[in-house]
């Protein structure tokens, strides 16, 4: 069997963003050899996720506008959420929503994708330097 | 390490319809001759989820009103998802709720589950032909 | 390639509750002496939930409060969830929006974690002896 492991790094300049890093993980995904195999894309933050998704602007409009409706970021007062200095309970939740991480085959050394299936990187806290994990075992 | 893949297609009849596929998934487990490992099995479409739950139909119908009272179908008007042609946004925001894909533990050559768990696939858009990706690796 | 399997059970006292696993997870790793590979955390119950998060108990509040409001656990009238004796739908519902698994890389060892990540087990129905199957694979 074989591993490989890699890393991402964004600075992001929005409070909440969204990244298509689907040829970032095709980048490592040949890089690692490994024809047959699982990639794990995951996010190394708590208020960001890393989703499947179409690459379509409306639609990333609809999913902002929904996560704010869902877990608004203001008012802060019905959060209890109180480490000094902290003002992302809503970037928690929303996380929680749009998932942590994916899991994708990997076939004949490529994503194993549906057609529209595109990899996301979703920031929902403001903007700082973020990154995100990628490992793939296989053969 | 061994791998499998093979995919199932649907043919659905309902807008928003939720099919037991786990024995179709006991059967790719099987056929693969994989002992010990972790099977992913995923929606290929952006529109729809693969989730493991109890197969109780009332259940499955608390599931569909939640998710219409969470991301409504109509009014269209509040989305922005515009693709020409498109009325879906509700299904891609559903879909994210119930999740893209599962991973599923092998043990002694069968899905390695809790008593109720049973594998679906929920469809949220229009009936059209579907597909799901079973991907295994393993020993 | 290696593979590793175990159950950690527990026995809960409230309606709904968090409990951080992480020191169990990394003892898993542990024992299953693989290096670089995948871990599969899951509930084995389809009421509960494997999730990763910060230990931070304000946070915790502020999901219990949300997941709440999301899906209420009274009055159990909206849902039609009818097996004889249930009155749990709102904690499946609770269920889907944290998620049943998480799948985390192992690298060098160790679970290949950002600096917040933690493990978590989260029950959202009512008091009894729980399990969560943890799986490993690798080399």
């Amino acid at each position: 069997m074989k591993s490989f492991r890699t890393e991402l790094a964004f600075e992001l300049e929005k409070r909440q963003e969204f990244i298509n890093i689907t040829a970032h993980v095709e980048a490592a995904v040949e890089e690692s050899g490994i024809i047959e195999g699982l990639c794990l894309v995951n996010a190394m933050h708590i208020t960001s996720s890393v989703f499947i998704e179409n690459d379509e602007p409306g639609l990333h409009e609809d999913y902002s506008n929904w996560l704010s409706h869902l877990a608004p970021h203001q008012p802060e007062q019905p959060y209890q959420y109180s480490r000094p200095g902290e003002d992302n309970a809503d970037a928690h939740l929303k996380r929680q929503v749009m998932g942590r991480e994916v899991v994708v085959a990997i076939t004949n050394g490529m994503l194993d994708f549906g057609t529209w299936e595109q990899i996301f990187y979703g920031e929902f806290d403001e903007s700082r330097s973020k990154r995100v994990l990628i490992k793939i075992i296989g053969d």
